[in-house]
């Protein structure tokens, strides 16, 4: 009889797994099981859904040719078979079977030579008096986000309040307040939006999105009860009660491992299950992967939790050429990941600065913005870029970046992530050939100038002070005996002048060698330009000219108004 | 007396290398010398400005902030002078001088500590009779470029011949017949358009958008003579006379070597300079770089020529952080490119098919098509996507993509390119994490799908045939004894059977398994799909079944309509 492996779970790398293992051995016999009707759907569309971007919930669940994976495709396409609404109760690894208690209530055991466990997560559970309330819901499964779309859709949602400042709360906060012109508030326990995943002054800059868009954002803020009278109405935080119709609760995942654990199987103590590069479990006949397992951090080389479609997808194909007999492996992951916010695209892979010094990195991080295509080519976006470093080594240890040609983002961080697995230092990306055109970028692109300014600072040549920080020297420019000296040309630095004459100076920098004396020994300098470049270059006759200390501002008064400061229109 | 670096050359690398070396060691005296009166220009604008994207010609000699970048400018903003149509005549090494020619007919002879050549490149010499007339130009400076655009907007030009069909010929062709309606052909001497940097299929699809804009592409043709009674009227080839008031010759660039070779530095037999990874050349004393320089290709480890605009930039910097007294090298390049055809973006790196087989590697290329973003995502697009690989070792050698965001092109190209010095195999780059959401890739993105296919080739379990031998075979399908078994569902299928009934035949990929017998094992069949998905999948349903020898079409019939073959519409 013919090999027969079972497969639990059945949204992502599930199905991945016994597509591929089925192409490379066709004899092979292979059972998947979910507990859910709905399977081999795109959850991440969720959102995409939910906005009404994509019209029907089945268009999650097709291929690129539009036909419907569910278990008669499954059976005909692929040639194996599908047990929806059923559920694994259990593992004997010794008898090598799973118990499975269908629909119907009936239990059914199956006997496996293989089996792969890709059970997935589910929401967090904050435990918020109230969740449970009609109107709560944590999203990560096409079933809630039916039930959300039939709300909105038919206009019983006027407020909505989503938890957690993540991927998916951001776009379900654009897909709510975007789409459904629904009065949406994200709260956030941690000072900033995307916690972990950028840096602070980037997190800033798509809040500001977030708020131009009409979406209310409160950080350091949390969720202490949902109320209302047989559904939700209001949330009351740490600070206040809000109205609302819906409650989107998006505070992460966590591994489903129960079942594995049950098992017998290694189960870290954050709950993933620990696998191998081959992504065998401690048991080599049984296999794991995606939302539920742990897999190794390329860049802190610790244990990790990556769940992302993405991985799970190529981990999927990882797994059903190792089922057929084959040796592949996956060597773990550095996180690089995409969302979009409204009009900007933020991607970024690796470690932010936040992650980097909480692993214990001795890092900085080197902030820019400029032009995704030449700056002579019509058509053009300013992008944001942070590379996060290890001083020292001049390791890069993370890229972010963020701008409205979310596509342009998304490939410069792509191309820095892929490297990263091989260590590179500032100078290897300063380096890194990418392609040049004028429509599509300039002769020193976006990701080599971003590692010439960290090698600018890991010299010690560069003294750059972040926007934050600049907005804090700024709104106490008096105590700090502040100078804010205008390094761009009349025009641009005018109105800073006119409106704040006692802080801010202009003098061109193709003036500063000739005009030092106007330049004063007692106060603390703050150089600006456009985006980072002449304050630079201002400094360094600074320096040589013995005037000490003055600082210049990254990414310059363009990445500073996205930002949301802007001095000239100060009340 | 403080140290003085000579710069030969001013637009892209030498400024570059003056304005790091001053900003590094501002004591350092730097003098810059060009032959012409226009320096540091964007080069590779000069198409759009003769389109008109750029509106003028200063717009290329500015910086992002609007500054032109002429003599008064590098005096006032980087502190170095510039001395501009000035022709260097010599290189006494022994007692470290150079000897100018001034506009004024004055020779100055200039001592130097260091020196620095980029003296770029001229225009490939075909010694065509006739190039000299007024209204031929080989475009490789902003002085032709301008005598070009003036002709072109008084109206002075119907017919255009363009020689050569490299990026900056097909840029060219774009900027005349699109923004200025002019009757333009493009001639090339070997059989495909972008010869060298892409695969024959690739470059038929870009053909294709050429053609579409009223382009004529002339390929396997080669001009005799250009003629005209005191300016260009005619261009006579191998096979006809055309009509022309204009030819813009572009079959490349040399590098320009004389100066280097008379003062006894080492020059390569094809004419590059040699320098090593600091970019000095045989003397430590003398820097060259961009244009004029030979570095290593990092696929194949041979010296090669990468004359990009976008290298330059990047060498300037090596050098200027070297004369300074730093220690940084310039390893090599792996050829990465971009160029926007009309509608297309196209970009590569590495080496295209033909490329490699030239080099000597056994090596084969998967071809794909797949959508940027997420299919069930609104916005979106197909990308053609081919990975060069070479056989036993899975190692990529190249890569090139193209398709309408072109962005979205680039990116991905530019996340391949990134790993190729590290030499990736197959595998690398299936699993190569690249960022997703579904507004900006798929969870299984263009770049893991391609690898994925070579993979499946590698492993011989796909049988592919490409468009070119698809073609080829379907043109001859009566003696090929040729069926194409469609294996998409009816509707996309059936207008090809009713046109074709004796040589299509429609089995959707769900009902091969049961319909077996409906297969012809006396016929040479071809499995066709809409992107080379389910036609590989049914590929293995047939070799399952001891049907062997189908092969399945790369790409699929999205890829064979770009390709300009649409069999439900011959006549």
């Amino acid at each position: 009889m013919s090999k027969h492996v079972v497969v639990i779970g059945g949204v992502a790398l599930g199905p991945k797994a016994a597509c591929r293992l089925k192409r490379l051995e066709p004899d092979t016999r292979v059972t998947l099981i979910d507990a859910s009707k709905l399977i081999s759907y795109g959850g991440c569309g969720i959102p995409y859904y939910i906005s009404g971007d994509v019209s029907d919930h089945t268009q999650l669940q097709t291929t690129s040719f539009h036909m419907v994976r569910d278990e008669p495709f499954f059976k005909e396409c692929k040639d194996f078979d599908v047990i929806t609404e059923a559920w694994t109760e259990s593992i004997d690894r010794k008898n090598k079977q799973v118990t499975v208690r269908l629909k119907t209530g009936e239990k059914q055991v199956l006997g496996y030579d293989k089996l792969v466990i890709a059970t997935g997560s589910s929401p967090r559970d904050l435990k918020i008096p109230g969740q449970e309330l009609p109107g709560a819901f944590a999203i990560t499964n096409l079933n809630s986000a039916i039930e959300i779309k039939e709300m909105v859709s038919k206009g019983d949602v006027g407020k909505a309040v989503i938890v957690g400042a993540g991927f998916i709360g951001l776009e379900m906060a654009e897909a709510l307040a975007d789409m459904w012109g629904i009065d949406t508030t994200v709260i956030e326990i941690a000072d900033q939006v995307l916690p972990g995943v950028v840096g602070p002054n980037m997190a800033k800059v798509a809040q500001e999105e977030l708020e131009k868009n009409d979406v209310s954002v409160l950080l350091g803020e949390f969720v202490q009860a949902i109320e209302g009278d047989g559904k939700v109405q209001r949330v009351r935080t740490n600070k206040q009660t809000i109205d609302a119709d819906l409650v989107i609760l998006s505070v992460g995942v966590v591994p489903n491992s129960e079942l594995a654990a049950e098992a017998g199987l290694a189960v870290s103590p954050r709950g993933g299950i620990q696998v191998g590069k081959t992504m065998q479990t401690s048991d080599p006949d049984i296999y794991a992967g995606g939302d539920c397992v742990e897999i190794e951090n390329l860049i802190t080389g610790k244990p990790a939790y990556f769940p992302l479609g993405s991985m799970a997808n190529r981990q999927g194909r990882v797994i059903g050429t190792n089922l057929a007999g084959g040796r592949d492996t996956f060597d773990g992951a550095v996180g690089s990941f995409a969302v979009k916010i409204f009009d900007y695209g933020v991607a970024g892979a690796g470690l932010s600065i936040g992650s980097a010094l909480r692993e214990g990195f001795d890092a900085f991080s080197a902030q820019i913005i400029q032009f995704d295509h030449s700056h002579f080519y019509p058509e053009k976006d300013l992008v944001a870029f942070e590379l996060v470093v290890e001083r020292g080594t001049g390791r890069v240890l993370g890229v972010q970046g963020l701008g409205s040609n979310g596509d342009g983002v998304k490939g410069r961080v792509d191309a820095v992530a892929a490297t990263l697995k091989y260590k590179p230092t500032v100078k290897d990306i300063g380096n890194l050939e990418v392609a040049y055109a004028p429509p599509f970028s300039s002769a020193m692109d976006v990701v080599n100038t971003a590692a010439n300014a960290a090698e600018n600072m890991l010299a010690g040549r560069s003294h750059p002070v972040d926007p934050i920080t600049f907005a804090e020297m700024w709104n106490n420019r008096r105590e700090n005996n502040l100078l804010v000296l205008d390094t761009r040309e009349q025009g641009n630095a005018e109105p800073f002048v006119q409106k704040h004459p006692d802080y801010w100076k202009n003098i061109p920098q193709g003036q500063l060698r000739c005009r030092l004396d106007e330049v004063p020994r007692d106060r603390q300098i703050l150089l600006v330009c456009n985006t980072g470049g002449r304050s630079y270059e201002s400094q360094l006759i600074l320096e040589h000219a013995g005037i000490h200390g003055a600082l210049n501002l990254q990414g310059g008064m363009g990445l500073l108004t996205r930002f949301g400061l802007n001095p000239a229109e100060e009340e």
